[in-house]
């Protein structure tokens, strides 16, 4: 195995039992065969992991392309001289992320435990260099649903941290949420998909977050929410008066692509979670995509009624809103259910980036906290109310959403706990946002001594 | 089911089938095994049945992402004034028919029936709430395949009626075609997929249309010429001399990328369409891709000859027109029949686009009745010729045409007729078109109270 | 087969499997069987082909989505004036490939062969009409999957000429190099993966390349080499003294998301090039990630120390590079492994840009040769030094290396030289380059008469 030579014999076997093999000995072979093999369970076993590989990986294809759509909704929310560096940032949180994942963060979050607060094994893939059986192998293709599924959280944050952070101090901290900060709350939750198991997961009602509303979703938003309160506004946020001022993304076109890209890659979040193909990934790509309809219509609406046109931005942010309120309850909510979590996420995003805009006076320039912390606090509840074995709604009585309420505190304390604490550690040593001139002029050029559209005129004063 | 815990249990599962699991209870297990247990063809049947659902979802993911096809082409190929207005009506048509057919398209369409007019049944999916077993969970991969369909026929419209409809006039529309009339017209053609069965299928020799040439571009493309009848011309597009005046698209680069993704997408459309894993998808994708090809080369030429220069618009037309035509014939087709199916759909669509613009002066800025209407019937009729069992080229006689003819025709007065009743009606009451002042302002602040590119230099004028 | 009632059919006994065929005699007809009946390895084959087919399709067309990438890349690397002519170039090598590569490139590349030096078969894959047969089908995947393949070594070349070529030219060396040049070097070293056999394959340690560094890649970038000395700069490249310019990108945002495009292709690419769908394909998916982050990371590394920024263009670079180098070995190395081969291809592609543009002042807009051309160079010979079975620092001796040198050299001459001859010829008759008036006008005016971003303020002598 592992060889172009062997590759070339698998695919020659294949074209074989294709009837393509027109060899004298292949046929009287073929015709030799009187009374077929019998087949096992052990045949039917190795297919449908098979399938199950395929799947995954499909799935994990479409939550990467995840990184470009959080590029192009970054970048065409904010403004033209920044962009370059918010592509660097997204570009960069991956690929570091990536390489931090496989070597800490994936035994830190899957390795085995006994305490349930960590794992302790299986880094870099236990240095298996190379493995051929399909027992060794496995591992891989569920390294790379985790791997994509850190880079989310760890994008989630540049966000709201957009314009004026420091590239330099950007690249240490997003080391730190993929390589510890993720996994460690990770592995509270989800350990027990591999060999660890964790405290979250052993609650006697265990705590449920199918595709990470909480995992992924809240842990980011909050860490996104500790970065801009110690961050600060952007300069001209905030008139002298307090009132805020709208400072317009300079591409909604690519803002919207962006909300399809994150659309098709929730395909992948939520149905791939199942790692395994079979008809509850159809029933969760439903639920997933009448939820986030529902969050689109309810956001314009909610956005005309207060604001009084059906605004895009907060359209677009609606999709995400019910996409990542979706995300625990996907694989166990009715179609109905569904649609009214997507409904009440979709009002909520609304209310909330209003809310962080002109009460809280964060600055958040894509809306990230509110999208990802507070819809996937929501999401995270909402399964202790739809679930349809366990929920309120369906006689399960509140044990299910006390336990979603102790997973998404202690998702809380942790994420905005610990991001406080990275983001006040960076901003004291190496610092954290970048100079007032550097600011004004665009991190564009300060930064990567670029600019994103040569040539065409752009006022950068805006 | 329906819990992570269940969740964990399939994936622990799973893992102890790889090998993973070393607990010595589980090796004396393993050990324990002597004589495999056979396998039947239940077993068989059901892994078929999940590589049906995997594939059968992965292509719907792909028809998905075709509204970010058509949102870029759309958006790319007007002005820049109204790219918010037109990037929303793409993401409302989606969300708006996402809802709409689950709540009563889908019933329309697939329900049963004894008209073979109209379905009764499926509503809601029968309300059922949750299924976890394989039977109860087919629907809802069919209903997410049938939903992604649906909206592709309601988002063609918005292109023939972009830069001058009100955007609540158009959520209205969109509504009605997602609901009733692109569902009706579907059970007639395709209701027996499921569990109605509609005349079109029950002629002596059935309508035949694979992917939906009539189905879904046909029935788009009449409603968008209805649509654009009805709006009339934008403001300037012809002079007091009637001659038309050529109104440039604000991003060609955006217009080729949602190009490419349409492109991207019909290899769900088409090779998804068989709904099965298998050789046939392979197949189809192969003369679709033959035909998308074909289509560009030709309409390009055609353009060259005509033109004068090798138009881009024109030839990223072609693609789709390629693509549209062999939609209905893709599966039945030899591959140079495919490629001779592009190259007329690519002169054709050429012809169409300047016979609508300069002879029966249509406003249709993107061209979608073109694209959409008229190689969506060249696709069906070329079935009459091209079909390798039944085609007039094969020996199969005009009984093949002659019901092409027959559904083609419906579609037309079905769709076109209830257009032109639908784009009145809403003319005369709530109005379907922005005043003069809004139109020329750019429907993006008359509308959405924002802009798409803040910080350009743009001149609006345009 | 062929016909929608097929279809039809189909999905009729698949829904009788998933018992909705509530008819009494159906109902009969399940009870009846007492004893399932069993199954057969032939079934459990059937099903792995079916499989295989379905993964094979997927991973096709996301390579199919790298002409999207490639587009985006070089239109938004090169200036606001050329963006049409870029993107007609993008799609038009496509189009022309893909019916090129199925008349001719496929038989020369594929066919069956004594002298291992060219195949001289299955041209139009034998008039095959329309295969119904499991067996007459494969084929057709295969097909597509070598095709997407062969478009992406023609799209390398438009790259290094951007900016200057005439468009008619373009066409006509386009169809050459996937008519012709890509296929015959092709058969030399994957023939045999159908009914060939080429000599690459044959030495006594058979040359690899798994995915193509060499075979796509190399060959790509060889022939862009050649296409941008004939050519020579650009209008204002080099000034009087020698000293190269800059010459910025009109669109860094669509650059970044060409790359993200590219890297979900290249999933396709590497991973799909098992034609199999079982657990290699995860594991590869790995190294090719892991890969792609080393090098953006390398290459911005690289910048920061040299340039003194980290620079996006050269980060971006940077993940293709490795990418690139990956694609070889990506089958036969560890992870880590994968790390050291991306790192080293960050490095390099950053050095050689500098190099090809400072020094050799050879003008390639985009860097296709150092990214194609000496990044696959790279990953072709890392095989002799990382693949875990035969190489160098595996303990297998200089053989591997050798087979690897002496192919990537035979690619180098084949290709360099074949370039040289191709783009002289057209030089000496057609032409190969606009006018300098059309250069500095812009090619998309001259062209194509028509300007990618009406409305927008752009300076063009940028």
């Amino acid at each position: 195995m592992g060889t172009k030579k062997v590759g070339k014999m698998m695919l020659m076997g294949l074209l074989l039992l294709f009837g393509f093999a027109v060899a004298p000995e292949a046929m009287a072979q073929t015709k030799g065969i009187e009374a077929p093999a019998p087949a096992t369970m052990a045949d039917i076993e190795t297919l449908q992991n098979n399938l199950n590989i395929v799947w995954t990986c499909v799935a994990a294809f479409l939550v990467f392309f995840m990184q470009a759509g959080f590029a192009m909704v970054e970048a065409g929310f904010t403004r033209a001289k920044n962009a370059v560096n918010i592509l660097m940032k997204n570009l960069m949180d991956f690929s570091i992320g990536s390489i931090a994942f496989f070597v800490v963060g994936f035994g830190l979050m899957f390795g085995a435990t006994t305490s349930g607060f960590v794992g302790t094994s299986d880094f870099l893939l236990g240095l298996s260099p190379y493995g051929d059986s399909f027992g060794e192998q496995w591992p891989f293709t569920f390294l790379l649903f985790q791997t994509v599924f850190a880079a989310t959280a760890a994008t989630i944050v540049s966000g709201a941290m957009a314009e004026r952070t420091k590239f330099s101090s950007y690249l240490v901290y997003s080391v730190f949420i993929s390589a510890f900060i993720y996994p460690i709350f990770g592995s509270w939750a989800w350990g027990g998909l591999y060999n660890g198991g964790g405290w979250l997961e052993n609650l006697e009602t265990p705590f449920l977050d199918f595709a990470g509303s909480t995992v992924v979703h809240s842990v980011g938003g909050w860490l996104a929410l500790a970065g801009a309160i110690v961050l600060g506004p952007r300069i001209g946020k905030y008139g002298p008066d307090g009132k805020p001022r709208a400072i317009l993304g300079h591409n909604m076109t690519l803002g919207a692509l962006g909300v399809f890209i994150l659309w098709l890659g929730w395909f992948g979040f939520n149905p791939g979670s199942t790692t395994t193909g079979d008809g509850l990934m159809g029933y969760i790509a439903v639920t997933t995509n009448l939820a986030a309809a529902a969050g689109a219509i309810a956001a314009m609406v909610t956005a005309w009624v207060i604001i009084g046109k059906p605004d895009a931005s907060m359209s677009l942010n609606g999709v995400l809103a019910g996409l990542v309120a979706i995300t625990a309850p996907c694989d166990a909510v009715s179609p109905s259910g569904a649609i009214a979590i997507g409904v009440i996420a979709g009002m909520l995003v609304v209310l909330s980036v209003l809310f962080i805009d002109r009460v809280l006076k964060i600055d958040d320039p894509v809306g990230a906290v509110s999208v990802h912390g507070v819809c996937g606090l929501w999401g995270t509840l909402s399964v202790g109310f739809f679930n349809l074995e366990s929920g309120l709604f369906y006689g399960g009585g509140l044990s299910q959403l006390m336990s979603q309420i102790i997973g998404a505190g202690a998702a809380f304390v942790w994420a905005f706990g610990l991001g406080m604490a990275l983001f006040l550690g960076i901003r004291h040593t190496m610092g954290l946002r970048v100079t007032e001139k550097e600011e004004i002029q665009g991190l564009d050029i300060g930064e990567h001594g670029m600019e994103a559209y040569s040539g065409f005129q752009i006022f950068t004063n805006q």
